[in-house]
């Protein structure tokens, strides 16, 4: 199978498409609504860092997408496209095919039109996921306008095992559109999208109470990664959605500062430029 | 240097930005402009495929990003924004700097605003290039628009060596914006790229004369890659741009059927997913 052929093979199968023009051309072709803001981020995926080959591929291509889908919630936005590059050794194609399936299972679900990509060859599977996303003019979540007095809120329980499905919270992202201060997913464990939010809001935290998902350790709800749940602030009246836990809140301090159980909690999630522990 | 301190040292070099919301959360903001469509590129730069360690991280970084602006480019479209992807092994830092001031230099030269991007770790240097371009609404220059009787040609002579700095012909494709019926950038090779507009636009063409680069050969001017030029038909009255060279006709008969010389000219440029010939 040529590139031509495996791009018509995707393209059948990327679905009903609201774009002018999608894949097949030098550029798709996206025109915005009238009154609304476009949401955009982008997430890689390594093989042997994010994945291991023995993952099945259809996993690794939904995994792909909900990463970055999970960016989009944590914005309160809509998925509108997404675009799809994507590099693997020769003779891969079945494996190509599978990670499509993945991809766009997640795609229709959570209404991401698949827009277009580039497919080139590499020794590693490597892959990295751009989605645009939309929201009304000025209503996008942003992690920089939490304020002291706001409670701190997530969207479920932490500390949840790194290989189970992400499920992005586009739902949850859209309820707190209107009501939350500021809002962060959480990918590389709270201690440190914690400290993330605190220091873009030029605030500092306190922890109360931390909900540990079930079967795993508090250390884990604390500093793992991969969770995908929603981190947020509301301001001291605000209703939290159906689903909220309460975790802390927001006080004045150094920026970034986080106390817990009467100390300090330093930033030790997972920072994909740090060495690993030793 | 760990990841937050890496990313504030690219935000505060990233510049002015046009953005409601650049580098710094979890997706960048953009606001369109009434009245305008947008176009979206990514293009990949695989260590040991689009190059080799030893050419100058700076260069990597300009090519990666003249890559995806020379599909704005075909599209008649003036670049807005970029997403940068970027994997490398560890301690790389200083390659990522050089990277990025290769990059930022071009971005800077061409209008393009650094908006956000991925840093991870990877074994072999990975990078990925999204960019958001516009154009007035309905007038981007498309691949499937070339219709029999136009005009075939390029924006300048083909066959360049594969290491010299692409230039991406923006200021040519906004030239050809309500004049070009078709229109695609010659990145994989003439013979390839021809096929894939005559494919598209369901027409067939017929080549009588072809520009060689000086110091390069005819068989690199039909089927050698990264050339960069645009490779556009203009309607019969059409009036090409200052320095256009014609190339040949677009003619009915079998789609993406290619003559040159009395014989059928096969598509043979750069498949990214074909085997390297043996």
């Amino acid at each position: 199978m040529n590139e031509i052929e495996l791009i018509e093979r995707i393209r059948k199968r990327a679905g009903r498409c609201s774009l002018v023009l999608g894949i097949g051309d030098d550029c798709a072709i996206f025109r915005p609504r009238a009154g609304e803001d476009l949401l955009f981020t982008t997430d890689q995926t390594v093989e042997g860092i994010h994945f291991r080959r023995s993952a099945g591929a259809a996993t690794v291509g939904e995994r792909a997408l909900a990463r970055s889908l999970s960016d989009i919630a944590a914005m309160g936005g809509e998925p509108r496209f997404c675009l799809v590059a994507l590099a693997v050794p020769a003779k891969h194609e079945k494996w190509i095919d599978e990670f499509f399936r993945g991809l766009l299972r997640l795609a229709r679900r959570s209404g991401t039109v698949l827009a277009g990509g580039d497919l080139a060859h590499a020794e590693k599977i490597y892959c990295d996921v751009m989605v645009c996303g939309a929201a009304p003019r000025g209503t996008a979540l942003r992690r920089d306008g939490a304020r002291a007095g706001d409670a701190l809120f997530v969207s479920g329980r932490l500390g949840k095992s790194w290989n189970q499905p992400i499920r992005p919270r586009l739902a949850f992202g859209l309820a707190l559109r209107g009501r939350a201060n500021s809002c962060i997913d959480l990918s590389d464990g709270l201690s440190l999208d914690l400290y993330r939010l605190c220091r873009a809001s030029g605030v500092a935290a306190e922890l109360e109470h931390i909900p540990v998902a079930s079967g795993s350790t508090l250390e884990r709800a604390l500093h793992g990664g991969e969770d995908y749940e929603l981190l947020f602030t509301l301001p001291p009246q605000g209703e939290p959605p159906r689903g909220s836990l309460r975790i802390g809140c927001i006080v004045r301090g150094k920026p970034g500062h986080i106390r817990w159980q009467d100390r300090t909690l330093p930033p030790r999630g997972y920072d994909h430029f740090q060495k690993p522990a030793h």
